[in-house]
């Protein structure tokens, strides 16, 4: 699944902030760490559109809400949520209510879909602030369409990336008089998106308030608030994840050490299920749970709803010696942690403010009392006139934190085998489910049956649902017909939604969660007959995904150095996409995850290493008329090379997906012989690989869509 | 010519401080401005070994110095500096001795080899520090070797870049007691270069003592020390420079205008030149003279030795209405624009620590007669601690400076109609000149005579000095056999040189000055049998030459996006190359200019734009075997294309460079068929385009050397 590129990306907590945050070349030395992974995390999982689990129309349904009740609610929510800035333990002049949860996910529960209760708007992205007197709801061009239908006269629609549209501060800044208290959830936002906010807003001097204990939406939403997710955990089986818990828990405590510190606060949902061989369901589309973990030297504890843990899981969490604490305690355990002196390690770009803030007031409190005397830990006197650092983190002298990138983030993303198993197994059970559904709609568009984009997506389901440890779809398919696979990030509705058929292009974006893997593939096919222009626009973004897959590269290459190869034969007829080329998936996780991406921003200095996963998906979108994009995943090895320059590894990839690309697409006169060869080579490969597990027509399919290219052309 | 890959490039002032500076993209944005000034040109003029005009040997000659006499004399030398450190005007701990003059010069002439004349170092880069106690010399991998026969045994060799050596300042903050006073002379670092060694050695407590009114160096040098440059200035016509001195002034004052200064200092000798349209020939292959210049809203002063100027000089001066002043004064006069409280932008990347100091200075007693009151300029009040910025540039609240990079250096890049036409044509009588000098080669080399590596460089001079408008040579050429070709900034010595025979690869990078262009070629033969590792390594870098040399790309890319194409032929056998790719040139001017490259370094933001001029030189060096290294000029040009995603430009690039590639190198089973007809393409261009500057056995020779690459191999 492609990559939003909107500059304006709204879709992390407080993006809208961080549109006025100077290119990453120019941060501060002391931001380096949790800036290289909100870059990281924005440009893999940012603005993707994927932040609200359920279509718009069946959100709406759901809540009985038309768009004219919606509005007509909106309203008296304003001015619910208004009376609330006056109360003295509030007391703000204005509020902001981003898409996020506490954990900085993708994929959300509906309980804390607060901005779309809010403002009636469901797209995924978007940020909402409220005034005395304003309310101004921010989303991204995916979006402008639908934010004008949903919200009531009362909001106004903030155009992030066209021209002259303010930021969110910006807005502040020029509405509000000099000196007004904006207030936040703080659970809702990172520490540093929090700090950002805070400093981009002092221009004004206004203050940022963390308004605490409550949540202002949540207020006004009250018994109507849909419940907080309690669906089991279950044990991720140590054959798929390859590492045992005390193993995994044993090197973070080797990463403690090795950074003077005394604990880690994990709050990244997906690095909690990764780290304690754990999955479950309380979002859609990815298997993981609401918690946080606190891993110390010689404890760890999970704070978690006990309802969820089952007998097996708790057995489970006893043998790695983790102990359970009640989710909302959270906060109280990290100011414990303050009290008794621990080094802690924060990521600050995902661990929120509320737990942050909750440390650092903690620690003041400890050095007040104790008079900067009797520091417990480390050997250096604490003070807030020298900051020091250590290693590649930012120690805050003023209290025991360690800000850094978590350690877990890096090791998750290096797949080990048994995860590389899992992952290629799945992957060709998908295969085969995609073969399936391809055969079954190559005929039915054939035979001129009125299929809707979402009727495709939902047979696709049903032939993916067949494979064994099929668990749910890891996105929202993207089944765009025509000009509609021209929208990047097209959502099909029920109530909205075109037939798919012989006369323009298909893209089909879609994947799936197993037991073993998480799988992500684009395929673009025509029934009929292509165009030149079509033949030739997608025979260019052929080319670069050949380009990419070939690519040969020494270690310590960052993912952005490769991103000119998938797009240079586009831009050699002066074309290209708005996207990046590749993403991370995690390994029956997340199907977007960091650190590493390929892709034409130069925030994200990661290293692509040996083991991790990325995607590969060029595309091309020309507006009304059609859209193009070819996505495999790729696994990146060492490769065994005649020379060695440098005596380092040099790097390559192998490819997890195999399931054809359409002959009948490629122009081969502009395919160079060994563009030609890697075409054959793979549908050979997915023939040797995939058909094993088919039969009857679709093996068959299988058959014709993997004949070599030269026999097209004969 | 290559450009230096070495991570801890010495070459620029000061630059092993840098060594310790954070990748920058991890740098405080106050900085930024300069910053990315000073990594372009540390990336396009850094640690390329041509600071030291003369060779080693030629040096050593005319000072009369050999290894044992050097040496010698360097010990009386440190004891004579030593004696200065205890002056009560001087009263230091240490001196750091660097290799630059005071305007951060490639090319610096004899009388400011300091570096050299202390240490009888005469390699072009390289630090020199001395305590009371301990001297060092830090160099790079290229001079390891000289500079163990030339140091005398005072003397500790620091090998830069090895695991485990310090940096200057992590050397000096070991081996001094905390809280010394190190001194340098603040005209050889940059002012930003002195701020960050200040702050390096601050660590320790150590003080940066800006030893003023005298060089240590010179003071003990005395009689002996040559004498400074006075070489006459021309006057470089309009035809060639394409735009007059008032326009390009005109320019400057809008910029002036624009971020709200009064006056802009230029101490970059290419700028200065470039400004005026005048030439000089103060120092060795750059045509520049020695000056500063100041532009203020109505007036303009040169700031040279008068002795330099002729009549005509002066009428041309006159004519744009710039004054003369002695070129010592420029300090004096920075004090005077702070007395008048004019605003002045300074580009502190290369600005000198003495000028910006003095201007501080000045700056502070105005403040203080004047308690902050009665500004003249700028409606801001000016506070040191409300640092404010304007702009890109960052202004000093303190005082009255704007820190920006010089607008004269992006506008110098942009070549105008005349210097492009300008360096078309020299680029044509260059190209007949090394015709006619491979063909003498390939000849006398056929007919077993032997001649010198240097003999050979000594030849193609003669045949250049044929051509009209030829000046001198724009570097040292690099002219190297065998193994030494391997060697990337080899620079072969009577003494010391090979014999070019018959059974290695002979690489040879040159250049040339002309009235009205520079050149930069590099062309990799084999007078014999060259072996299939020597044709599958050529054919490899020729493949990353022609995929850069094709490319297109977007408006506002970075020249680090398209490095890769250069490298991939490369890294798909595991072969890669440790410099970057390309690096800007000037037109008539120096042979390295900024602010583009074209590198593996990203810290180089600066987009590629519409007339600017790169070098595209991938390489290859096996160690004490052979080099190759293929080298053409390219002029960005806009393109007219089918498409124009994004309605942007897309650019791409056209040769200024028209020698033959020998076919006799290339595996053409390696090349795809498009890369044959690059190769065919280009060879019939430069029999159409040389030939008719040719005759007789040199014609037939270009005749020979373009034929298509088919009728080679069948």
């Amino acid at each position: 699944m492609a990559i939003e590129a909107a500059r304006l990306s709204p879709s992390l907590a407080a993006a809208a902030f961080l549109a006025r945050r100077p290119p990453p070349a120019l941060f501060p030395f002391s931001l380096r760490g949790r800036v290289a992974l909100l870059r990281a995390l924005a440009s893999s999982s940012g603005g993707d559109g994927r932040v609200v689990a359920l279509s718009s129309s069946e959100l709406r349904k759901r809540r009985g809400l038309s768009s004219s009740s919606g509005a007509a609610g909106g309203d008296e929510k304003l001015r619910s949520l208004r009376r609330l800035f006056g109360r003295p333990d509030v007391a703000i002049d204005a509020y902001i209510v981003p898409s996020q949860d506490a954990h900085q996910s993708e994929f959300i529960a509906e309980c804390f879909m607060r901005r779309a209760y809010l403002t009636g708007f469901t797209g995924s992205a978007g940020t909402a602030v409220v005034t005395k007197d304003k309310a101004a709801l921010w989303t991204d061009g995916r979006y402008f369409l639908q934010a004008e239908k949903e919200l009531s006269h009362e909001w106004t629609l903030m155009r992030s990336g066209n021209h002259g549209v303010p930021t969110t501060s910006e807005w502040l800044n020029d509405v509000l008089p000099s000196g007004c208290r904006v207030g936040i959830d703080p659970f809702l936002f990172s520490f540093d998106a929090a700090e950002e906010l805070k400093y981009s807003i002092s221009n004004k001097n206004h203050e940022l308030v963390l308004v605490g204990g409550m949540n202002l939406v949540d207020e006004i939403w009250g018994e109507a608030r849909p419940k907080t997710p309690e669906k089991p955990i279950r044990v991720h089986d140590i054959k798929y994840a390859g590492i045992d818990v005390p193993s995994k828990l044993s090197f973070i405590r080797s990463q403690l050490a090795e950074n003077g510190c005394d604990a880690l606060v994990i709050s990244m949902l997906d690095e909690v299920a990764w780290l304690l061989n754990m999955r479950g369901s309380d979002v859609p589309n990815s298997p993981v749970f609401y918690s946080y973990l606190i891993v110390e030297v010689s404890t760890a504890t999970l704070f978690v709803d006990s309802n969820k843990v089952s007998e097996d899981v708790l057995e489970h969490l006893e043998k790695a010696g983790v102990k359970l604490k009640p989710y909302e305690t959270i906060v109280s355990e990290v100011e414990r942690l303050a009290e008794k002196g621990a080094k802690v390690w924060l990521d600050s770009s995902s661990v929120n403010a509320a737990i942050v803030t909750a440390f650092k007031s903690s620690c003041d409190r400890q050095m007040k009392k104790k008079g900067k005397v009797g520091k417990k830990v480390g050997e250096k006197e604490a003070s807030s006139d020298e900051p020091t650092t250590r290693g590649p983190g930012v120690e805050d002298g003023a209290l025991n934190a360690v800000f850094n990138v978590s350690p877990v983030t890096l090791a998750k993303s290096v797949k080990n085998e048994a995860e590389i198993e899992g992952m290629k197994n799945s992957h060709l059970r998908d295969a085969a489910a995609l073969a399936e559904f391809w055969c079954w709609l190559e005929d039915e568009v054939c035979k001129n049956m009125p299929l809707t984009e979402v009727q495709v997506a939902e047979k696709l389901l049903e032939f993916r649902k067949r494979q064994d440890g099929f668990i749910e779809t890891s996105f929202d398919t993207i089944s765009g017909y025509g000009a509609n696979g021209a929208i990047i990030h097209y959502r099909p509705t029920p109530e909205n939604c075109t037939s798919v058929g012989r006369d323009n292009l298909f893209l089909l974006d879609s994947g799936a969660q197993y037991i073993d893997g998480t799988t992500d593939i684009t395929r673009t096919v025509h029934f009929g007959e292509p165009s030149l222009r079509q033949k030739e626009c997608f025979t260019r973004v052929l080319q670069g995904h050949i380009a990419l897959d070939q690519a040969v590269f020494p270690e310590r290459t960052p993912g952005f150095v490769l991103d000119v190869l998938a797009r240079s034969s586009l831009w050699k007829i002066g074309l290209d996409y708005r996207h990046g080329t590749g993403h991370g998936v995690g390994a029956a996780l997340n199907v977007h995850e960091g650190p590493q991406s390929i892709s034409y921003r130069y925030g994200n200095l990661t290293a692509l290493q040996k083991g991790m996963i990325v995607s590969n998906e060029p595309g091309y979108y020309e507006d009304n008329s059609f859209g193009i994009r070819i996505e495999n995943l790729l696994l990146i090895k060492e490769l065994n090379l005649a020379n060695s320059f440098g005596g380092i590894s040099y790097l390559g990839f192998e490819k997890l997906t195999f399931v054809p690309i359409q002959s009948k697409l490629i122009d081969t006169s502009i395919l160079s012989p060994s563009e030609i060869n890697w075409v054959n080579d793979y549908h050979e490969e997915v023939w040797e690989k995939v058909s094993p597990l088919l039969s009857g027509d679709s093996r068959d399919w299988l058959w014709k869509n993997t004949r070599p290219l030269l026999d097209v052309t004969q």
